[in-house]
């Protein structure tokens, strides 16, 4: 019995799923050390079928940042990204593009220091953007200008990569946002001025880097730089922050930026977010410009 | 700092999704002793939340078999069942029900065998009917009726779903194949008859009890006793193999047959199968007859 | 030439689509006189395919309320309700039901009176309630038990939809709004407590009977009442009453009444309600006792 | 009582639902004389917002053809292209395109010449290639160059499609093919060579240009050509053409060219036409160059 179907069953099982289509696609992890941060952050990269051969093509980068208790290898493993990558580009969904997992968090937020802020001790919006992002995109011949680069995130990673976008609107061109942290305004929520935990300063900075404040208190300025990203909010019917969210795109109605606004069947679960990358996939790639022409 | 929305954050990673809407469901692994197979089979089964304490109430019962390399836990660590099951039963796309994943696998092929029919040495079929069955449906109060039972699987588990349904129409009120292993008809695929490996016997239990043959060979009652089943076939437009999905639906065609059919987009992936749920659990569901009322 | 794959077309063109699976369900208008309107009042009715054969079986209705400016063929013309019924039931995504749209307005409002609610000289609810529904359930044998009636609406239809099962919860099992009318908040829209014009009657019901305040005002009887219907919210994202339908939820939410809630792409159009029946439709069937076993 | 909820209401449906996002599009219907033809034929056009005042840009068009029976209204009317069209542009789902509806049939079979193909006193063809898109491209500012062009089409039209662009693989970047009339291989349906009337005239044409010979019987540069074209094919699990569109399929993947294949619930029904759109509109839009940066 030379090649058989169940033979083909047992390639299939031994091998990637995405050798089905060709050549195959990468998920690379590795380390880069931050002066900012003193310490070697870990990350992980999506790299697409065609990355090593096609080494003239600069690709589009997606910026794909998890949640509170995650870290650069969640999305992989809970929400299978390569899985979903792999097949959304061979069937056009979406376009070949490099995605990078930071590592911004950690299994015990008293322990390790979560979020994408700066703060005391953990500048880690200094190392995102000066140290990070310039190095990703040299090594992997990705991103390098606003319209090859979206960010997005879930629950605090949601938060994230809104306010990343929302200060730094020349970098992104789009930016989508699942089950988003926007926002902690409950006042009981509010540790004291001089508590000095980790958890204490992770609430302080979302509550200081507020998205919904970032839009209530737009001046026209700054309303047009926020219309020059492409936005997305999406979030269960039944996740706690739903509310948040409805906070956050009423006002960005009231500020006249266009945004996308889902609420599809679900809570602050990872089958949300599974699920929720058949929505975000094909949106980053159409606000991508392209260059594959 | 007492009760924040970070503290919930914590909560939520820390106890399942499922706490966010009230009474947990639960899944439980545990052997079964077989006779026919002259072993312990171990076995998972999904309870709905409420099993517990509703315990007058009689459940349906979907029994969802695993592909090839794969085993009792391959539904829940793979298509993360427990986390849609909670999600389609909160908002109603599913009914409360039991679902039983089997072991009827291994990794190693030619080591453990592999397969859901009687073959020398492993009478499975046997036990999953006599010994199996009865045995779960006594201990979880599911199934006992034809209007409580459905049958589904991937691969040579969606296979398996649609013979057995095929040769026990009164006992299943619904079958969902995913990417079935239907028949292997060609002819290179076929090992000596006097081959004896776990594969070759594998092999020629599939061909022998080929579904596409069965419906095509069906005379007038078999046709109108597969009439009494709800059948689905949902295979990926990259299948390796559709073809063979295509040559049932059409038999079922030529015999009146009434079959959902579905081409969506994708290989033979778990990403395939995790999708396949959203379609499976609701169809299953409306099948079944009620017990909540 | 005989039967041919054209004339296989020509015969499609020919006939309603429903043909191609059987028995043909059927599309009725008709008249019925009300004493309390003093008038006759148009309907029109979508009877499953079986409907005149299968005459011993009761089947469940639901009640399809047109919006502002519609009648009682707008469900069937603009939105194609038999063409979606029929697949539905064919494919088994929806039961065999009886599907009534009323007439409750008409396209000047400021001459013919719009509304679900008792106004001056239009005692809409009364005739619903009392003349229509009987009536109704008598001739098409269907309804006749909360468990086998469900209300569903668009815009002011879905405001009608939404207040009637909240003031009658022993009437429909199920209620799904579409961009509904849930309140109309705005001082500004109050006309004068003396206006006397139909439209100014039509916002004054609507008003007192905010179907947001009929939740946030609710006693724990009324909650527990509320609780005995099955609720769905479904809005666009683009949609002007998108903020009333998030009230509404919220009132829900604080009320622990659950709720279904999406938020899908599109505003206020009949694209959104003609996809809205793709949830519509299996929503409510889920929520039918059963007629058939 | 001045601006109303009410009064929006009003609003709303006096003007087109596009007017809630801004500038409007338009739908069109002119006349186009074809020398070919030696007749006037009607088209309809739809233009997307911002057309008439950003007179610069040049736009991709897609070519949607209709089926037997209809003609340029067709997919307007029963389809409902431009609500579509508006709202998924308006959320990106699609990008900004002309789209054209051109008349080739007519309610009467035998009254009226049916088809896309040349046929004996119907150049059809030769006037859609010489006359009809250069007419269209020059006056509405659209396509000129094979990445700004797709084609696609329904029953007749989706053979249509699917044909012009096996056979003009440098015109068209994508063809979406629903529903399609792929051949008609049933010798039943051959008329006798001699048969003169125009629905023998136009059965001859299809089986002709068969687009399953086409690729069968394609030697290597064709099939080079013809992988030069996005393809996918769109099939009800009711379809009565389901399995030509399946020897399509199987066809091209034994061509080794790249097509994406759905079957999806449904039948030979406008609501399958209807619902194709949400996939075939993303789909030529991603497959279009882009002009808008």
């Amino acid at each position: 019995m030379k090649r058989t179907i169940l033979a083909a069953l047992a390639a299939l099982a031994a091998i990637s799923a995405a050798a089905q289509w060709g050549p195959r696609s990468r998920v690379l992890t590795d380390t880069i050390h931050s002066r900012a941060l003193g310490a070697d952050r870990p990350f992980t990269v999506y790299l697409p079928a065609g990355f090593d051969t096609d080494t003239a093509r600069t690709y589009p980068v997606l910026y794909l940042l998890h949640g509170m208790y995650g870290n650069n290898t969640s999305w992989q493993h809970d929400m299978h990204l390569a899985e979903v990558m792999d097949q959304y580009i061979a069937s056009g969904e979406a376009v070949p593009m490099v995605v990078v997992t930071p590592h911004a968090g950690g299994a015990d937020p008293e322990a390790e220091q979560n979020g994408y802020f700066n703060m005391p001790d953990w500048p880690y919006e200094d190392f995102f953007f000066t140290e990070f992002m310039p190095s990703i995109e040299r090594r992997f011949r990705c991103g390098g200008a606003k319209g090859l680069r979206a960010v997005a995130g879930l629950s605090m990673g949601g938060g994230g990569a809104t306010s990343y976008a929302q200060r730094h609107p020349d970098t992104f061109a789009a930016a989508y946002a699942m089950s988003a942290l926007m926002d902690i305004p409950d006042e009981r929520a509010v540790p004291a001025a001089t508590a000095d935990g980790k958890v204490a300063r992770l609430t302080r900075s979302v509550r200081e880097l507020s998205c919904v404040r970032h839009v209530a208190e737009a001046d026209e300025a700054r309303r047009h730089a926020l219309r020059g990203v492409q936005w997305f909010v999406d979030c269960g019917d039944d996740d706690f922050l739903l509310d948040r969210n409805i906070e956050f795109v009423q006002a960005m109605h009231r500020a006249g930026i266009p945004v996308q606004f889902r609420v599809r069947d679900g809570g602050h679960t990872p089958e949300y977010w599974r699920t929720a990358l058949y929505t975000c996939l094909p949106f980053v790639s159409r606000n991508f410009d392209r260059t594959d022409r």
